[in-house]
């Protein structure tokens, strides 16, 4: 079970719901992701224009854990501002602090990134920073009382899995609050791959909704996340620099 | 479905029934697997000493595809020989051919690899060889009429997955029969690559038997081939250099 | 040619001076590596005690530009402390900031880094920040004034080589001051990888004092960084998903 | 040195003479890349052509020894007719075998190339075989007798480096004549991670000529390999997978 706030999942994967082909492909691959957290871009949001068509009218809200991010934001001022927009909807009391610092890597600002996590905590919210995968960052947003941590796999939308496992794999182990691997992920064994290193779980979007068919792959995510999970737990074997001969073959067949 | 010579599979999972810590772990191990194919060497079995144990006698053999395995042969001879007294058993009519060439990394002979896969298949076997990643072995394989062909991820028993994915998507692209990743696989994560490739099946062995906890690693790896294979079939998004900035922010949120 | 603050450099190699197996071989290493630029930690010198041996005194020092660091600070005010301890000492006038967040894995504090890299250019030090290979930090790193920024290609006394090529490759990119790789090199073909993606110099130590051999290995060194700096500028080949036919063969020899 | 049949080279660089820009270019490539061994395409020379422009014309030929390839040949046959046109041309004794077995990947077949070198090796030739990096199939050419084995890195002209260390090192190991990373070589960090590795030498061609600054691109790989090979030599720091704290700081400075 995934605990976030004082919120339990069974689901360890957290959807996206960006750049899908259609409300109903969309809909569907929300569906079979078995996904409890959506989250979405406020700032893309027609929450404050009910004449537009909305992605989250096709959902049964209730069913789902709402998590709004401040993509948009450049600064902490603005990113309290979009999560305060996005509590007086009422949908949610949970944040996903994303504020970008590079136009070119969609890469975080870890300054801001910071304060807006310290300005929100304060404010009351349950705060999940996205932030890259610098360890010490990472351990400073966690002893400020995130409640839950998002490093990044590469950069958003790029598809290129996994970079630093080894940094991942600190973050993790020193971490007293949910892992969430988030941004890069781009197939299914990148999924396992996070959970196998020991994350609490994933969020991913483009990974989804740029496949080819993204049902199916909202269902292949779901299953790789939940291999990863029980490879992490059963313990893998270790990596071997040359092979090991099997157990002896003493005469069994007769020569 | 997965279909070898004339029999046809469900589950892309092929198990090895070696190293494991206890009859009953593997028992179950298997179980959870959901594996149709078992593999096995013919002469770490029991199959002629009646008094002795046997994994097989613990097995409803009646659920299961046996595919022995000439390990311990190191001429195409002596493989025919073993692949022979297998058939005798009355156990099996497949064989996988796995003819060690070097005893440091327990890679594959190519030329007895080759010799005995047609001096097999002239025998009217069901023949899969065990192959290094050289792709045009591979495909001197395929032609020669192997019912499936066995690439190596890495050194057996190495764990240390995929070592050349480029060598195994020529092979899995060029072949005409199943493509059965075998050997290297270490977690679930190498198994979910190994079918995003586009490979038919994977065989493992020691990722299972020696994982801390087999039971729980023998499923990660049936959901984590299940992932693979999805996400092959979803058709993954482009891995790009940097990345995409997503749907353009258009004052939806008065700023 | 390398240029920092005021000074210019012919080499791109900048070797620290801790950990060599004997004064005779580091003043060996340093002298075949053709360095320049020599880094300390000034808490580990003797530069108080003068009755004890010194590596310095080993040195011609007019030879050399003493780059030291500030390892051992925890926060900004302690490096700021030592950096005018070694500017007392009249040795130098550039300070590698150096503090470390995590005992563990040895990776710097960017928040302390920050905070810093601006006192000390308050103070008028020619300032040269190690740091993460985090891309906006380095940003701000630059923005800020140094120097130099110094990303870390893995941990200090790692040797695992550039585990994130890409965020180094943005940083690179973006920056206006040059880019040294530091931590993390562990041979000859990871200080020319450096070199490759761009960098304009490289630090490293452990990887020469820790060889067999390490003044071998300051040459080496110093031909690799040479090699990939030429390399840079000779402008790479592309990469290739599949291999490309060499120019056509038509009928130059009878066939 | 290199000693390959009865002759002793300096240069562990041999150098492909397709695909330059310019005669002028590749002369002065070669000139800057101190290799002491061409290599080249038989049936892509005019050595039987007279009237022809040839790169041959262009060099004193005194001062390299040519190794002709066999490239264009999908037999063993049509290799060894290649071989003995060289030959009759007076040019050279050694023969570089080179079977392509796959249009696409231009792997090499690895049942013709040993058949083929062992049929020049009947002839007297001095064979080197261009050959995958499969171990068994390695060793099988070094006991035949070949007076080198050249494993490719990656498929010819794809400029993507070692794909598989493991299995070069395992080629290396157990081999009783020089082994010469042939193919794939992309830039001068995988020039030197193959000496590292501890091959005798490499052959490149495209990395070269394809390079934007061709002879820029020659000098840096023959300062990778001596780079390369000194770090072999000097033997390189152990991998960590955590940072290893340096020395104590023990009340150097007063605090």
């Amino acid at each position: 079970m995934l605990t976030i706030g004082n919120k339990t999942f069974k689901s360890r994967l957290l959807l996206g719901t960006g750049k899908y082909p259609s409300f109903d492909i969309q809909k569907e691959a929300v569906r079979v992701s078995e996904s409890e957290i959506l989250t979405f871009a406020v700032r893309r949001m027609n929450i404050f224009e009910p004449s537009q068509p909305n992605f989250l009218e096709q959902l049964d809200l209730s069913k789902y854990t709402l998590l709004p991010n401040t993509a948009g934001a450049k600064t902490a001022e603005e990113a309290v501002r979009i999560a305060k927009l996005a509590k007086v909807s009422g949908l949610c009391d949970m944040v996903k602090v994303e504020i970008i610092g590079c136009d070119r890597s969609l890469l975080p600002d870890p300054v801001e990134t910071l304060r807006a996590t310290e300005m929100l905590l304060n404010e009351g919210f349950i705060v999940l920073p996205y932030t890259s995968d610098d360890v010490v960052l990472a351990r400073k947003l966690c002893e400020m009382g995130a409640h839950a941590i998002m490093p990044g796999a590469s950069p958003i939308g790029s598809g290129r899995g996994i970079l630093n496992p080894l940094n991942l794999s600190f973050i993790i182990e020193q971490s007293t609050v949910p892992v969430i691997i988030d941004a890069g992920i781009g197939s299914p064994k990148d999924a396992a791959y996070a959970m196998e290193l020991g994350a609490d779980a994933v969020l991913l979007n483009t990974a989804v909704s740029e496949a080819y068919d993204p049902v199916k792959m909202a269902k292949a995510m779901r299953l790789s996340i939940d291999a990863g999970r029980l490879g992490f737990e059963a313990g893998r074997m270790p990596k071997r620099d040359y092979a090991v001969a099997s157990s002896p073959m003493v005469g069994l067949v007769p020569n």
